[in-house]
Protein backbone atom coordinates (compact mmCIF):
# COMPACT_ATOMS: atom_id res chain seq x y z
CA UNK A 1 0.00 0.00 0.00
CA UNK A 2 1.58 3.25 -1.46
CA UNK A 3 1.11 7.03 -0.72
CA UNK A 4 -1.53 9.12 -2.91
CA UNK A 5 0.60 10.09 -6.32
CA UNK A 6 0.39 14.17 -6.34
CA UNK A 7 0.14 13.64 -10.16
CA UNK A 8 -0.16 11.30 -13.36
CA UNK A 9 1.03 7.51 -12.74
CA UNK A 10 3.31 5.98 -15.17
CA UNK A 11 4.18 2.27 -15.24
CA UNK A 12 6.58 0.08 -17.13
CA UNK A 13 7.03 -4.20 -17.28
CA UNK A 14 10.05 -5.79 -17.97
CA UNK A 15 11.09 -9.60 -17.71
CA UNK A 16 14.98 -10.22 -17.63
CA UNK A 17 16.73 -13.21 -18.72
CA UNK A 18 19.89 -12.54 -19.89
CA UNK A 19 22.38 -15.06 -19.99
CA UNK A 20 24.40 -14.99 -18.40
CA UNK A 21 23.39 -14.09 -15.18
CA UNK A 22 26.79 -12.44 -14.26
CA UNK A 23 28.58 -10.62 -17.10
CA UNK A 24 31.43 -7.96 -17.04
CA UNK A 25 29.95 -4.39 -15.93
CA UNK A 26 26.73 -5.75 -14.46
CA UNK A 27 24.68 -8.95 -13.62
CA UNK A 28 20.44 -10.19 -13.96
CA UNK A 29 19.72 -8.21 -10.45
CA UNK A 30 21.45 -4.77 -11.48
CA UNK A 31 19.75 -4.98 -15.20
CA UNK A 32 16.54 -5.89 -14.01
CA UNK A 33 16.24 -2.60 -11.54
CA UNK A 34 17.94 0.11 -14.48
CA UNK A 35 16.18 -1.40 -17.24
CA UNK A 36 12.52 -0.72 -15.56
CA UNK A 37 13.91 2.74 -13.77
CA UNK A 38 15.29 3.39 -17.28
CA UNK A 39 12.32 2.74 -18.84
CA UNK A 40 9.79 4.94 -16.44
CA UNK A 41 12.69 7.48 -16.53
CA UNK A 42 12.44 8.06 -19.93
CA UNK A 43 8.38 9.05 -19.87
CA UNK A 44 9.68 12.23 -18.14
CA UNK A 45 8.44 10.24 -14.53
CA UNK A 46 10.18 10.10 -11.52
CA UNK A 47 10.07 6.25 -10.62
CA UNK A 48 9.12 5.57 -7.19
CA UNK A 49 8.49 2.06 -6.52
CA UNK A 50 9.66 -1.05 -8.06
CA UNK A 51 8.09 -5.18 -7.71
CA UNK A 52 10.08 -7.85 -8.70
CA UNK A 53 8.40 -11.71 -9.71
CA UNK A 54 11.39 -14.37 -9.73
CA UNK A 55 11.06 -17.95 -11.84
CA UNK A 56 14.01 -19.76 -10.07
CA UNK A 57 15.59 -22.96 -11.55
CA UNK A 58 15.73 -25.51 -9.03
CA UNK A 59 18.93 -26.00 -8.21
CA UNK A 60 20.68 -22.45 -8.88
CA UNK A 61 23.25 -22.27 -6.08
CA UNK A 62 21.79 -19.76 -2.83
CA UNK A 63 24.97 -17.95 -3.22
CA UNK A 64 24.25 -17.49 -6.68
CA UNK A 65 20.42 -16.28 -5.57
CA UNK A 66 22.04 -14.31 -2.52
CA UNK A 67 24.75 -11.95 -5.03
CA UNK A 68 21.70 -11.49 -7.92
CA UNK A 69 19.02 -10.19 -4.79
CA UNK A 70 22.09 -7.90 -3.24
CA UNK A 71 22.97 -6.53 -6.73
CA UNK A 72 19.40 -5.77 -7.19
CA UNK A 73 18.72 -3.87 -3.68
CA UNK A 74 22.13 -2.10 -4.36
CA UNK A 75 21.25 -0.61 -7.39
CA UNK A 76 17.22 0.30 -6.33
CA UNK A 77 18.91 1.99 -3.22
CA UNK A 78 21.63 3.91 -5.21
CA UNK A 79 18.25 5.05 -7.03
CA UNK A 80 16.34 5.70 -4.04
CA UNK A 81 13.11 3.56 -5.19
CA UNK A 82 12.24 0.94 -2.46
CA UNK A 83 11.12 -2.70 -3.57
CA UNK A 84 7.76 -2.67 -2.51
CA UNK A 85 6.64 -5.93 -3.41
CA UNK A 86 7.63 -9.29 -4.82
CA UNK A 87 7.21 -13.08 -5.50
CA UNK A 88 9.07 -16.38 -6.33
CA UNK A 89 8.23 -19.31 -8.04
CA UNK A 90 10.56 -22.29 -8.04
CA UNK A 91 10.62 -24.65 -11.41
CA UNK A 92 12.21 -27.89 -12.13
CA UNK A 93 15.79 -28.55 -13.17
CA UNK A 94 15.85 -27.96 -16.59
CA UNK A 95 12.66 -25.87 -17.06
CA UNK A 96 14.49 -22.49 -16.22
CA UNK A 97 18.02 -21.32 -16.82
CA UNK A 98 19.45 -20.18 -12.89
CA UNK A 99 16.71 -16.71 -12.87
CA UNK A 100 14.50 -14.98 -14.75
CA UNK A 101 12.87 -11.75 -13.36
CA UNK A 102 9.99 -10.14 -14.33
CA UNK A 103 10.08 -5.92 -12.76
CA UNK A 104 7.71 -3.29 -13.16
CA UNK A 105 7.95 0.67 -12.26
CA UNK A 106 5.71 2.67 -10.71
CA UNK A 107 6.53 6.00 -11.15
CA UNK A 108 4.77 9.72 -11.10
CA UNK A 109 5.25 12.23 -14.39
CA UNK A 110 6.79 15.58 -13.82
CA UNK A 111 3.87 18.38 -14.89
CA UNK A 112 6.36 20.61 -16.56
CA UNK A 113 8.40 18.01 -18.29
CA UNK A 114 6.67 15.74 -20.71
CA UNK A 115 9.12 13.77 -23.56
CA UNK A 116 7.61 11.55 -25.94
CA UNK A 117 8.18 9.67 -29.19
CA UNK A 118 6.01 11.94 -31.14
CA UNK A 119 7.12 15.30 -30.31
CA UNK A 120 10.12 15.54 -32.49
CA UNK A 121 10.26 17.97 -34.79
CA UNK A 122 12.25 19.13 -37.83
CA UNK A 123 15.62 20.70 -37.25
CA UNK A 124 15.81 18.99 -33.34
CA UNK A 125 19.45 17.82 -32.14
CA UNK A 126 20.01 14.37 -31.56
CA UNK A 127 22.33 13.56 -28.71
CA UNK A 128 23.53 10.61 -27.21
CA UNK A 129 24.77 10.57 -23.58
CA UNK A 130 27.96 8.07 -23.84
CA UNK A 131 29.31 5.06 -25.52
CA UNK A 132 26.86 3.23 -27.69
CA UNK A 133 26.42 -0.84 -28.59
CA UNK A 134 28.21 -1.55 -25.10
CA UNK A 135 25.82 -3.93 -23.26
CA UNK A 136 25.51 -6.21 -25.78
CA UNK A 137 28.54 -6.77 -26.79
CA UNK A 138 29.79 -7.35 -23.28
CA UNK A 139 27.13 -10.07 -22.90
CA UNK A 140 28.40 -11.63 -26.11
CA UNK A 141 31.69 -11.87 -25.50
CA UNK A 142 31.00 -13.30 -21.87
CA UNK A 143 28.35 -15.81 -23.11
CA UNK A 144 30.44 -16.89 -26.18
CA UNK A 145 33.66 -16.88 -24.77
CA UNK A 146 35.08 -14.45 -27.67
CA UNK A 147 38.42 -14.21 -25.77
CA UNK A 148 38.99 -10.41 -26.73
CA UNK A 149 42.44 -8.74 -25.98
CA UNK A 150 40.09 -5.73 -24.47
CA UNK A 151 37.28 -6.68 -21.92
CA UNK A 152 34.24 -4.89 -23.01
CA UNK A 153 32.05 -3.86 -20.05
CA UNK A 154 28.01 -3.40 -19.92
CA UNK A 155 27.48 0.05 -19.67
CA UNK A 156 24.46 -1.19 -17.24
CA UNK A 157 23.52 2.10 -15.33
CA UNK A 158 20.29 4.16 -13.71
CA UNK A 159 19.97 7.15 -15.72
CA UNK A 160 17.12 8.80 -13.70
CA UNK A 161 20.17 11.46 -12.58
CA UNK A 162 20.59 12.41 -16.31
CA UNK A 163 16.75 12.94 -17.00
CA UNK A 164 16.45 15.09 -14.43
CA UNK A 165 19.50 17.29 -15.29
CA UNK A 166 17.74 17.55 -18.86
CA UNK A 167 14.39 18.16 -16.99
CA UNK A 168 16.40 20.66 -14.51
CA UNK A 169 18.36 23.10 -17.30
CA UNK A 170 16.66 21.99 -20.42
CA UNK A 171 13.09 21.47 -19.32
CA UNK A 172 10.41 20.88 -22.03
CA UNK A 173 12.57 21.94 -25.07
CA UNK A 174 13.58 17.86 -24.27
CA UNK A 175 11.10 16.67 -27.06
CA UNK A 176 12.02 13.09 -26.53
CA UNK A 177 14.33 10.73 -24.42
CA UNK A 178 14.70 7.46 -25.15
CA UNK A 179 17.15 4.40 -23.92
CA UNK A 180 18.58 2.59 -26.65
CA UNK A 181 17.74 -0.90 -25.18
CA UNK A 182 16.40 -3.84 -27.43
CA UNK A 183 17.94 -3.00 -31.17
CA UNK A 184 20.07 -0.75 -30.26
CA UNK A 185 19.95 2.89 -31.48
CA UNK A 186 19.31 2.23 -34.72
CA UNK A 187 15.55 0.57 -33.53
CA UNK A 188 15.15 2.95 -30.93
CA UNK A 189 15.56 6.30 -33.75
CA UNK A 190 14.01 4.24 -36.51
CA UNK A 191 10.87 4.15 -34.13
CA UNK A 192 10.73 7.82 -33.32
CA UNK A 193 11.15 9.08 -36.48
CA UNK A 194 7.55 6.73 -37.24
CA UNK A 195 6.26 7.76 -34.54
CA UNK A 196 7.00 11.73 -34.86
CA UNK A 197 6.66 11.58 -39.06
CA UNK A 198 10.23 13.32 -39.27
CA UNK A 199 13.01 12.01 -40.94
CA UNK A 200 16.46 11.66 -38.73
CA UNK A 201 20.16 11.97 -40.06
CA UNK A 202 22.69 10.64 -38.41
CA UNK A 203 26.04 11.60 -38.77
CA UNK A 204 28.75 8.73 -38.55
CA UNK A 205 31.82 10.46 -37.61
CA UNK A 206 30.06 11.53 -34.20
CA UNK A 207 28.43 8.14 -33.27
CA UNK A 208 31.00 7.21 -29.98
CA UNK A 209 31.48 3.38 -30.46
CA UNK A 210 34.27 2.35 -28.30
CA UNK A 211 37.12 1.10 -30.13
CA UNK A 212 36.80 -2.74 -28.54
CA UNK A 213 33.33 -2.94 -29.55
CA UNK A 214 33.89 -1.89 -33.35
CA UNK A 215 36.00 -4.76 -33.37
CA UNK A 216 34.24 -7.60 -31.83
CA UNK A 217 31.31 -6.50 -33.56
CA UNK A 218 33.50 -6.54 -36.91
CA UNK A 219 34.33 -10.34 -36.26
CA UNK A 220 30.67 -10.98 -35.60
CA UNK A 221 29.56 -9.20 -38.77
CA UNK A 222 27.41 -7.21 -36.63
CA UNK A 223 26.66 -3.44 -36.90
CA UNK A 224 26.93 -1.43 -33.51
CA UNK A 225 23.83 0.75 -34.55
CA UNK A 226 21.87 -2.12 -33.81
CA UNK A 227 23.66 -3.49 -30.53
CA UNK A 228 21.77 -2.74 -27.41
CA UNK A 229 22.97 -0.15 -24.40
CA UNK A 230 21.56 0.04 -21.54
CA UNK A 231 23.05 2.89 -19.24
CA UNK A 232 22.77 5.34 -22.24
CA UNK A 233 19.73 7.59 -23.76
CA UNK A 234 19.08 9.58 -26.50
CA UNK A 235 17.86 12.86 -26.18
CA UNK A 236 15.99 15.07 -29.06
CA UNK A 237 15.38 18.72 -28.52
CA UNK A 238 15.36 22.31 -29.29
CA UNK A 239 18.80 22.63 -31.52
CA UNK A 240 19.26 26.45 -29.85
CA UNK A 241 19.51 24.43 -26.74
CA UNK A 242 22.00 22.09 -27.56
CA UNK A 243 24.56 23.45 -25.90
CA UNK A 244 22.75 23.39 -22.59
CA UNK A 245 21.81 20.02 -22.95
CA UNK A 246 25.31 18.86 -23.17
CA UNK A 247 26.39 20.81 -20.12
CA UNK A 248 23.66 19.52 -17.95
CA UNK A 249 24.69 15.68 -19.47
CA UNK A 250 28.51 16.20 -19.52
CA UNK A 251 28.48 17.37 -15.42
CA UNK A 252 27.68 13.80 -14.38
CA UNK A 253 30.13 10.94 -14.52
CA UNK A 254 27.29 8.61 -16.93
CA UNK A 255 27.56 11.44 -19.88
CA UNK A 256 30.77 12.42 -19.50
CA UNK A 257 31.22 12.10 -23.43
CA UNK A 258 27.67 13.56 -24.65
CA UNK A 259 27.47 14.53 -28.30
CA UNK A 260 25.28 15.40 -30.85
CA UNK A 261 25.69 13.04 -33.47
CA UNK A 262 22.27 13.52 -35.67
CA UNK A 263 19.71 16.31 -36.51
CA UNK A 264 15.56 15.68 -37.70
CA UNK A 265 14.90 16.74 -41.08
CA UNK A 266 11.30 17.26 -42.79
CA UNK A 267 12.95 15.05 -45.56
CA UNK A 268 12.43 11.24 -45.63
CA UNK A 269 10.32 11.35 -43.21
CA UNK A 270 9.43 7.97 -40.91
CA UNK A 271 13.07 6.72 -42.22
CA UNK A 272 16.95 7.33 -40.76
CA UNK A 273 19.57 8.18 -42.70
CA UNK A 274 23.32 7.72 -42.28
CA UNK A 275 26.19 10.32 -43.61
CA UNK A 276 28.80 7.90 -43.83
CA UNK A 277 32.81 9.23 -43.60
CA UNK A 278 33.48 9.11 -46.81
CA UNK A 279 30.05 10.96 -47.77
CA UNK A 280 27.63 8.49 -48.82
CA UNK A 281 24.47 8.24 -47.08
CA UNK A 282 22.48 4.90 -46.25
CA UNK A 283 19.12 3.86 -45.67
CA UNK A 284 19.31 2.23 -41.58
CA UNK A 285 16.59 -0.36 -41.98
CA UNK A 286 14.73 -1.57 -38.74
CA UNK A 287 16.08 -4.99 -38.64
CA UNK A 288 13.07 -8.48 -39.07
CA UNK A 289 13.96 -9.80 -35.46
CA UNK A 290 16.81 -9.79 -32.09
CA UNK A 291 20.35 -9.60 -33.93
CA UNK A 292 21.19 -10.84 -30.25
CA UNK A 293 19.29 -13.07 -28.42
CA UNK A 294 18.86 -12.93 -24.33
CA UNK A 295 21.04 -9.73 -23.52
CA UNK A 296 18.25 -8.73 -21.78
CA UNK B 1 0.64 7.16 -18.91
CA UNK B 2 -1.98 6.85 -16.41
CA UNK B 3 -4.66 8.76 -15.03
CA UNK B 4 -3.71 10.87 -11.78
CA UNK B 5 -5.40 8.65 -8.48
CA UNK B 6 -7.28 9.63 -6.31
CA UNK B 7 -6.57 7.44 -3.68
CA UNK B 8 -3.70 5.39 -2.44
CA UNK B 9 -2.11 3.05 -4.59
CA UNK B 10 -1.99 -0.51 -4.11
CA UNK B 11 0.23 -3.09 -6.00
CA UNK B 12 0.82 -6.37 -6.19
CA UNK B 13 3.27 -8.96 -8.79
CA UNK B 14 2.70 -12.15 -9.12
CA UNK B 15 4.68 -14.77 -11.32
CA UNK B 16 2.47 -18.02 -12.97
CA UNK B 17 4.39 -21.61 -13.88
CA UNK B 18 1.74 -23.44 -13.62
CA UNK B 19 1.42 -26.78 -15.17
CA UNK B 20 -0.17 -27.78 -17.28
CA UNK B 21 -0.92 -24.49 -19.38
CA UNK B 22 -4.83 -25.66 -19.77
CA UNK B 23 -6.35 -28.05 -16.85
CA UNK B 24 -10.50 -28.17 -16.16
CA UNK B 25 -11.84 -24.81 -15.06
CA UNK B 26 -8.77 -22.63 -16.51
CA UNK B 27 -5.70 -21.94 -18.05
CA UNK B 28 -3.00 -19.70 -16.93
CA UNK B 29 -3.84 -16.32 -18.64
CA UNK B 30 -7.61 -16.60 -17.00
CA UNK B 31 -5.11 -17.29 -13.89
CA UNK B 32 -2.50 -14.49 -13.97
CA UNK B 33 -5.71 -12.00 -14.13
CA UNK B 34 -7.60 -13.57 -11.67
CA UNK B 35 -4.83 -13.61 -9.18
CA UNK B 36 -3.12 -10.61 -9.20
CA UNK B 37 -6.74 -8.83 -9.60
CA UNK B 38 -7.84 -10.66 -6.49
CA UNK B 39 -5.03 -9.66 -4.24
CA UNK B 40 -5.38 -6.24 -5.11
CA UNK B 41 -9.24 -6.28 -4.14
CA UNK B 42 -8.26 -8.40 -0.66
CA UNK B 43 -6.41 -5.02 0.60
CA UNK B 44 -9.88 -3.24 -0.30
CA UNK B 45 -8.81 -1.78 -3.11
CA UNK B 46 -10.21 -0.86 -6.72
CA UNK B 47 -7.93 -3.30 -9.48
CA UNK B 48 -7.81 -0.67 -12.25
CA UNK B 49 -4.01 -1.32 -14.27
CA UNK B 50 -2.90 -4.91 -15.25
CA UNK B 51 0.83 -5.55 -16.62
CA UNK B 52 2.11 -8.88 -18.13
CA UNK B 53 5.87 -10.00 -18.80
CA UNK B 54 6.05 -12.94 -20.61
CA UNK B 55 8.40 -15.62 -20.69
CA UNK B 56 7.79 -17.93 -23.86
CA UNK B 57 9.89 -21.43 -24.98
CA UNK B 58 11.43 -21.58 -28.35
CA UNK B 59 8.68 -24.09 -30.19
CA UNK B 60 5.38 -23.08 -28.04
CA UNK B 61 2.92 -22.98 -31.14
CA UNK B 62 1.34 -20.30 -31.68
CA UNK B 63 -2.30 -21.38 -31.34
CA UNK B 64 -1.44 -22.11 -27.82
CA UNK B 65 -0.02 -19.29 -27.41
CA UNK B 66 -3.16 -17.37 -29.09
CA UNK B 67 -5.52 -19.11 -26.58
CA UNK B 68 -3.72 -18.00 -23.74
CA UNK B 69 -3.55 -14.21 -24.59
CA UNK B 70 -7.22 -14.36 -25.69
CA UNK B 71 -8.19 -15.76 -22.03
CA UNK B 72 -5.81 -13.03 -20.27
CA UNK B 73 -7.76 -10.78 -22.59
CA UNK B 74 -11.24 -12.17 -21.68
CA UNK B 75 -10.94 -12.18 -17.91
CA UNK B 76 -9.47 -8.64 -18.11
CA UNK B 77 -11.76 -7.43 -19.87
CA UNK B 78 -14.67 -9.48 -17.84
CA UNK B 79 -13.12 -7.34 -14.80
CA UNK B 80 -13.03 -4.00 -16.50
CA UNK B 81 -9.20 -3.87 -15.77
CA UNK B 82 -6.97 -2.82 -19.01
CA UNK B 83 -3.71 -4.20 -19.18
CA UNK B 84 -1.69 -1.49 -20.02
CA UNK B 85 2.18 -2.31 -20.38
CA UNK B 86 3.79 -5.46 -21.44
CA UNK B 87 7.10 -7.40 -22.15
CA UNK B 88 8.02 -10.58 -24.02
CA UNK B 89 10.73 -12.61 -23.64
CA UNK B 90 12.00 -15.77 -25.97
CA UNK B 91 14.21 -18.42 -24.39
CA UNK B 92 15.08 -22.04 -26.31
CA UNK B 93 13.37 -24.62 -26.30
CA UNK B 94 14.29 -26.46 -22.89
CA UNK B 95 14.75 -23.08 -20.52
CA UNK B 96 10.93 -23.05 -19.83
CA UNK B 97 8.12 -24.68 -19.92
CA UNK B 98 5.11 -22.98 -22.71
CA UNK B 99 4.67 -20.09 -20.78
CA UNK B 100 5.79 -18.39 -18.14
CA UNK B 101 3.86 -14.70 -17.16
CA UNK B 102 4.12 -12.24 -14.33
CA UNK B 103 1.32 -9.77 -14.16
CA UNK B 104 1.07 -6.57 -11.89
CA UNK B 105 -1.65 -5.11 -10.69
CA UNK B 106 -2.10 -1.45 -9.89
CA UNK B 107 -5.29 -0.52 -7.61
CA UNK B 108 -6.63 2.61 -5.44
CA UNK B 109 -7.57 1.80 -2.55
CA UNK B 110 -11.28 2.55 -0.61
CA UNK B 111 -11.15 5.57 1.84
CA UNK B 112 -13.87 3.98 4.07
CA UNK B 113 -12.77 0.45 3.47
CA UNK B 114 -9.66 -1.36 5.39
CA UNK B 115 -9.54 -4.86 5.70
CA UNK B 116 -6.07 -5.80 6.76
CA UNK B 117 -4.67 -9.03 8.44
CA UNK B 118 -4.25 -7.48 11.54
CA UNK B 119 -7.70 -6.22 12.13
CA UNK B 120 -9.05 -9.48 13.02
CA UNK B 121 -10.62 -9.12 16.64
CA UNK B 122 -11.96 -12.20 19.19
CA UNK B 123 -15.13 -12.61 18.67
CA UNK B 124 -14.98 -12.06 14.56
CA UNK B 125 -16.91 -14.78 12.16
CA UNK B 126 -14.74 -16.19 9.89
CA UNK B 127 -16.67 -16.68 6.55
CA UNK B 128 -15.78 -18.60 3.45
CA UNK B 129 -17.23 -17.78 0.45
CA UNK B 130 -17.30 -20.92 -1.74
CA UNK B 131 -15.94 -24.85 -1.40
CA UNK B 132 -12.67 -25.12 -0.68
CA UNK B 133 -9.36 -26.52 -2.38
CA UNK B 134 -10.91 -27.26 -5.98
CA UNK B 135 -8.10 -25.12 -8.20
CA UNK B 136 -5.20 -27.41 -6.48
CA UNK B 137 -6.27 -30.27 -7.52
CA UNK B 138 -7.99 -29.63 -10.29
CA UNK B 139 -4.35 -28.84 -11.70
CA UNK B 140 -3.10 -31.86 -9.77
CA UNK B 141 -5.60 -34.41 -11.72
CA UNK B 142 -4.98 -32.61 -14.90
CA UNK B 143 -0.98 -32.99 -14.49
CA UNK B 144 -0.69 -36.29 -12.98
CA UNK B 145 -3.60 -37.88 -15.06
CA UNK B 146 -5.63 -38.93 -11.67
CA UNK B 147 -8.45 -40.88 -14.12
CA UNK B 148 -10.74 -39.25 -11.51
CA UNK B 149 -14.33 -40.77 -11.81
CA UNK B 150 -16.21 -37.04 -11.64
CA UNK B 151 -13.60 -33.79 -13.24
CA UNK B 152 -12.65 -31.43 -10.47
CA UNK B 153 -13.00 -27.93 -12.52
CA UNK B 154 -10.52 -25.62 -10.66
CA UNK B 155 -12.49 -22.56 -9.12
CA UNK B 156 -10.39 -19.40 -10.90
CA UNK B 157 -12.53 -16.14 -10.92
CA UNK B 158 -11.97 -12.82 -10.22
CA UNK B 159 -13.41 -11.68 -6.59
CA UNK B 160 -13.46 -8.29 -7.49
CA UNK B 161 -17.60 -8.13 -7.07
CA UNK B 162 -17.72 -10.28 -3.42
CA UNK B 163 -15.06 -7.42 -2.70
CA UNK B 164 -17.61 -4.53 -3.58
CA UNK B 165 -20.42 -6.53 -2.45
CA UNK B 166 -18.90 -6.84 0.97
CA UNK B 167 -17.96 -3.39 1.30
CA UNK B 168 -21.59 -1.83 0.06
CA UNK B 169 -22.98 -4.34 2.48
CA UNK B 170 -20.92 -4.07 5.51
CA UNK B 171 -18.11 -1.58 5.29
CA UNK B 172 -15.52 -1.05 7.37
CA UNK B 173 -16.64 -3.99 9.97
CA UNK B 174 -15.15 -6.48 7.49
CA UNK B 175 -11.70 -6.59 9.37
CA UNK B 176 -9.62 -8.73 6.92
CA UNK B 177 -9.93 -10.30 3.08
CA UNK B 178 -7.57 -13.05 1.89
CA UNK B 179 -7.38 -15.27 -0.85
CA UNK B 180 -6.61 -18.68 0.03
CA UNK B 181 -4.23 -19.47 -2.52
CA UNK B 182 -0.78 -21.42 -2.45
CA UNK B 183 -1.21 -23.23 0.99
CA UNK B 184 -4.68 -22.98 1.13
CA UNK B 185 -7.02 -22.19 3.57
CA UNK B 186 -4.64 -23.04 6.80
CA UNK B 187 -1.87 -21.28 5.51
CA UNK B 188 -4.21 -18.02 5.53
CA UNK B 189 -5.75 -18.66 8.66
CA UNK B 190 -2.02 -19.17 10.17
CA UNK B 191 -0.98 -15.98 8.87
CA UNK B 192 -4.06 -14.06 10.29
CA UNK B 193 -3.60 -15.68 13.22
CA UNK B 194 -0.10 -14.13 13.71
CA UNK B 195 -0.10 -10.87 12.32
CA UNK B 196 -3.32 -10.17 14.30
CA UNK B 197 -2.07 -11.74 17.35
CA UNK B 198 -5.52 -14.18 17.30
CA UNK B 199 -6.64 -17.55 18.07
CA UNK B 200 -8.77 -18.66 15.05
CA UNK B 201 -11.18 -21.55 15.50
CA UNK B 202 -12.64 -23.94 12.72
CA UNK B 203 -15.40 -25.72 12.74
CA UNK B 204 -14.08 -29.11 10.75
CA UNK B 205 -18.32 -29.65 9.78
CA UNK B 206 -19.01 -26.49 8.50
CA UNK B 207 -15.58 -26.35 5.80
CA UNK B 208 -17.34 -26.65 2.57
CA UNK B 209 -14.96 -29.29 0.88
CA UNK B 210 -16.36 -31.10 -2.39
CA UNK B 211 -16.87 -34.55 -2.44
CA UNK B 212 -14.79 -34.97 -5.56
CA UNK B 213 -12.12 -33.10 -4.00
CA UNK B 214 -12.24 -35.35 -0.28
CA UNK B 215 -11.57 -38.60 -2.43
CA UNK B 216 -8.79 -36.85 -4.86
CA UNK B 217 -6.77 -35.53 -1.56
CA UNK B 218 -7.75 -38.63 0.43
CA UNK B 219 -5.99 -40.84 -2.41
CA UNK B 220 -3.22 -38.61 -2.53
CA UNK B 221 -2.84 -38.04 1.50
CA UNK B 222 -2.98 -34.48 1.14
CA UNK B 223 -5.41 -32.31 3.26
CA UNK B 224 -7.63 -30.22 1.53
CA UNK B 225 -7.03 -27.34 4.32
CA UNK B 226 -3.55 -26.82 2.18
CA UNK B 227 -4.96 -27.08 -0.80
CA UNK B 228 -4.67 -23.66 -2.90
CA UNK B 229 -8.07 -22.13 -3.94
CA UNK B 230 -8.69 -18.95 -6.66
CA UNK B 231 -11.83 -17.78 -6.68
CA UNK B 232 -12.99 -18.02 -2.77
CA UNK B 233 -12.17 -15.29 0.01
CA UNK B 234 -12.19 -15.39 3.74
CA UNK B 235 -13.66 -12.28 5.18
CA UNK B 236 -13.38 -12.02 8.72
CA UNK B 237 -15.90 -9.50 10.47
CA UNK B 238 -18.02 -8.72 13.19
CA UNK B 239 -19.87 -11.46 14.26
CA UNK B 240 -23.66 -9.08 14.34
CA UNK B 241 -22.86 -8.82 10.62
CA UNK B 242 -22.56 -12.18 10.13
CA UNK B 243 -26.14 -11.68 8.16
CA UNK B 244 -25.87 -9.03 6.02
CA UNK B 245 -21.97 -10.74 4.92
CA UNK B 246 -23.73 -14.09 3.88
CA UNK B 247 -26.67 -12.25 2.05
CA UNK B 248 -24.22 -9.83 0.18
CA UNK B 249 -22.21 -12.58 -0.94
CA UNK B 250 -24.52 -14.67 -1.87
CA UNK B 251 -26.34 -12.50 -3.98
CA UNK B 252 -23.48 -13.47 -6.36
CA UNK B 253 -23.19 -16.90 -8.56
CA UNK B 254 -19.48 -17.32 -7.16
CA UNK B 255 -20.94 -17.29 -3.83
CA UNK B 256 -24.12 -18.83 -3.26
CA UNK B 257 -22.50 -20.99 -0.75
CA UNK B 258 -20.92 -19.01 1.17
CA UNK B 259 -20.74 -19.68 5.06
CA UNK B 260 -19.20 -19.02 8.20
CA UNK B 261 -16.55 -21.48 8.93
CA UNK B 262 -15.15 -20.30 12.19
CA UNK B 263 -14.66 -18.05 15.28
CA UNK B 264 -11.78 -15.74 16.42
CA UNK B 265 -10.99 -16.52 19.78
CA UNK B 266 -8.68 -14.85 22.67
CA UNK B 267 -7.37 -18.24 23.32
CA UNK B 268 -4.40 -19.52 22.19
CA UNK B 269 -3.29 -16.56 19.85
CA UNK B 270 -1.36 -17.16 16.90
CA UNK B 271 -2.71 -20.81 16.59
CA UNK B 272 -5.36 -22.57 14.59
CA UNK B 273 -7.23 -24.75 16.07
CA UNK B 274 -10.03 -27.62 14.35
CA UNK B 275 -13.31 -28.75 16.00
CA UNK B 276 -13.18 -32.23 14.45
CA UNK B 277 -16.23 -33.91 13.97
CA UNK B 278 -16.21 -36.20 16.75
CA UNK B 279 -15.24 -33.12 19.50
CA UNK B 280 -11.63 -33.50 19.37
CA UNK B 281 -9.59 -30.73 18.88
CA UNK B 282 -6.14 -30.18 16.07
CA UNK B 283 -3.73 -27.46 15.87
CA UNK B 284 -3.82 -26.94 12.19
CA UNK B 285 0.46 -26.08 11.75
CA UNK B 286 2.06 -24.41 9.25
CA UNK B 287 3.34 -26.95 6.49
CA UNK B 288 7.27 -26.11 6.09
CA UNK B 289 7.03 -25.82 1.92
CA UNK B 290 5.05 -25.93 -0.73
CA UNK B 291 2.73 -29.22 -0.80
CA UNK B 292 1.69 -28.96 -4.26
CA UNK B 293 4.67 -27.72 -6.73
CA UNK B 294 3.62 -25.52 -9.86
CA UNK B 295 -0.27 -25.01 -9.19
CA UNK B 296 -0.42 -21.77 -10.02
Amino acid sequence: MLDRPDGRVVISTDTFVVSPLEFPGGDIGALAVHGTLNDVAMMGAEPRWLCAGFVLEEGLPFVVLDRMIASMGAAARAAGVPVVAGDTKVVERGRADGIYVNTTGVGIQYDDFHPAPNRARPGDAVIVSGPIARHGMAVMAAREGLGLETTITSDTACLVPLMRRLRHQVGDDVHVLRDPTRGGVASALHEIAQTSRVGIELDARALPIPEAVNSACAMLGLDPLYVACEGVLLAFGAPDRVPEALTALRGHALAAEAVQIGVVTKDHAGLVVLRTPIGGRRIVDLLPGDQLPRIC
